[in-house]
């Protein structure tokens, strides 16, 4: 089964890692995702905000007593020309985590679920999250009715053309009560992992982040005539804050990026009368974060009374540090370091899961009561279990990413180390379900 | 009349100085342009480039004897949201030198010409000059109808559409065959002039100028979860060289400016893959204008290779140094200045002109023999001077701009230096006319 997992990933959803929401390659992975349901004997259903469900011991969430459900899963959409992992691989992993639980012979004492949250990345309407966000009631319907991508069309029409009832859309706090854990396997988006050699992670905590529009106001005049003196030339003042942003988010640990840009007139041979740049700021901590911004801020200001460039700062969006619960936090890390689970495990003797398990470890034979602490990392992106913690005891998982990179097909990692995510998923799955 | 010099400019154009080549404002200027001529009685005609010429002493450019006519005007066009002096002052300054020549009772000895070029700043096809460089054979016909508009209309498409033929365009070196003399008057687009307190100066020269486009290529990733040191983000290359830029360019007294860039995918959380940037630069020589640019290149290069960004440099267009021809220039200088020309002055007496010319200056009173020195000055802006000055004697006036700011509404003159201005170009083209 391990030799499927990346071309299954990849072969069932087409467009080459464009998957956005309602098209027709987010069609296709969903119906994988069914297809892959049903071939298991799971129970399938969609939600009334179109994220899908496969149950193991249930036929349906009403099935499930309050705080029952053992969940895990992930999105198939992508960002443009994303990777093959960022998603998929948690919910391929889910999948392959309930075979590997199935061939050791376990015997969950709880329901099982995998599911496939939409629209994660909010790659076509502007907003990540808004499978998770609209069923923690985070995002009204009314608010999700009111996007559009850059078509002009609207959240309401893509659904309804993709066959879905966007009318039913809204908070889902019925179903959200039967999940006693949310466990979200993700690769990492980053390269801790692959520096500490590990090849699994766990979840601290999502850093507090935002965004912040800096209008750089000029002088528009003309580049081949306006002496350099007499300038008010706001890319000046832009490029320096770019620099700055680098340096005080190099010195406080915390990450600062100008990716978005737009300049009026945007002409060869015109000053600029405008330059607007978006920063991305995240750090491990709210004081750090403030920190750094206001240094930037203090920075481009700095500049600006140099150039003669008004800077007005205007944040545009902002999303507060998200702890993972220490229970489950600690749990998951007393699973995987191999230690006795509070509850006692149910299920196939610990000699033969350890077994199973080990034999496709990069450097196996690893018996479960020896393995190492697993290592516990902040992670600066968003994810839908950041939207579900407020709701549900969550979790995640990371898998090694040798390259680091996310977001772009460079995005990788290594099939042993794949397996070694689907081993810790169903070590996981099992410990909260069995005992 | 002088009263009516701006508003004339402006009321008669439509559309806020925003009147690009063949659409509606642009048909408002020309239609101006033609009650201009008929209400002078002057010979209207229309070249095969869409140029206006407006006659005097001459019922069309067949007419004239070779290297007879004495030609003014300049452009009635745009940039995007132009001021009100670039092109349009010199077209009505040349119109009211006429009426100021016919107040003094000069007799012109050669036919003289109003010429409004087509098409001048390029603001709607990307190319400058096209009527100038159409009739000077430096633009093809087949390259001209290769060009296209934003929004995919063709130039041949416009030319029909404003009632133009675009079948006819072409070189026309008959025409520029009788021309003795082309003074291009024009607002300056800098301080040179408010420095040294003169309202009107001559062009000595256009400075060589060009265009490079920076491809600065990094690695897109997230920049929520890249670590810093794990990037390759090309908008820190780029910030880098546009600070280099503006200090190269200081060092050497040139002129160096980012007012253009392009990023992919241009994501706030997204760092760039590619930033392009372009840069024009402008100098008073060639080896300046080498040294400065190799030394941006430099510093691009220095820069990518810490950031482990690829720089690739092209040059997208380039125009050598103009050097207006130094006898015409040197006509223009004695003739300002009130030394005798050399083949003495046929018309009003002495005395009689510079009553008429000194009751307007400020601090008037000043005989022609006592004029101070005009002051001759270079300009990094092309004009269509420039393209004609390979073919025909050429020259500009300048008219002091006391904001320095120009392809802006704060582009500017006063009425004193506007009349100034008039009474230069009124005493050239009766100094070349009527000797």
């Amino acid at each position: 089964m391990w030799a499927e997992l990346r071309p299954i990933g990849r072969a069932a959803c087409s467009g080459g890692y464009r998957r956005f929401a309602w098209t027709g390659a987010d069609a296709d992975c969903r119906a994988w995702f069914e297809d892959q349901a049903r071939s298991r004997n799971l129970a399938y259903e969609v939600d009334r905000n179109g994220n899908q469900w496969a149950w193991l011991g249930a036929t349906s969430y009403q099935d499930v007593a309050p705080g029952e459900a053992v969940v895990t899963g992930s999105h198939l959409d992508s960002v443009p020309d994303g990777g093959a992992f960022d998603g998929p691989l948690g919910v391929v992993s889910s999948f392959a985590a309930l075979d590997e639980l199935r061939e050791r012979g376990a015997r969950p004492g709880k329901p099982l679920a995998v599911v496939n949250f939409g629209d994660e990345e909010g790659a076509r309407f502007g907003l990540a999250c808004v499978g998770s966000r609209l069923t923690a009631g985070h995002l009204t319907p009314e608010q999700a009715h009111d996007l559009r991508d850059a078509d002009g069309v609207s959240l309401p029409q893509a659904m309804e053309r993709a066959g879905y009832d966007p009318e039913a859309i809204g908070p889902d706090p019925d179903r959200l009560a039967r999940i006693g854990a949310f466990v979200e396997l993700h690769v990492e988006q980053g390269r801790a992992l692959a520096l500490t050699d590990d090849p699994v992670g766990i979840a601290s905590a999502i850093w507090p982040h935002g965004r912040w529009r800096f209008d750089f106001h000029g002088q528009a005049n003309h580049a081949g005539t306006t002496r350099l003196v007499d300038r008010r030339d706001p890319m000046l003042t832009y490029a320096a804050t770019v620099l700055a942003a680098r340096e005080r988010a190099a010195a406080a640990g915390a990450l600062a990026t100008f990716g978005k840009v737009a300049v009026e007139p945007n002409g060869v041979n015109a000053i600029p009368s405008l330059v607007r740049g978006w920063l991305d700021s995240r750090a491990p901590d709210q004081d750090t974060l403030d920190a750094v911004v206001t240094a930037i801020e203090a920075a481009a200001r700095e500049r600006g009374g140099h150039d003669g460039v008004e800077v007005v700062l205007t944040r545009e969006s902002f999303t507060p540090v998200v702890e993972f619960g220490h229970a489950l936090r600690n749990e998951l890390g007393r699973i995987l370091a191999g230690g006795e689970p509070e509850d006692g495990l149910v299920g196939a003797p610990e000699d033969e899961l350890a077994g199973a398990a080990s034999g496709e470890r990069p450097g196996g034979g690893v018996v479960r009561g020896d393995r190492r602490a697993v290592p516990v990392l902040g992670t600066g992106a968003g994810h839908d279990a950041g939207i579900l913690s407020g709701s549900v005891p969550t979790a995640m998982l990371f898998v090694r990413n040798p390259t680091g990179v996310s977001h772009s097909p460079a995005e990788a990692a290594t099939e042993d180390d794949c397996v070694a995510g689907v081993t810790a998923l169903a070590d996981v799955l099992e410990g909260l379900a069995c005992r």
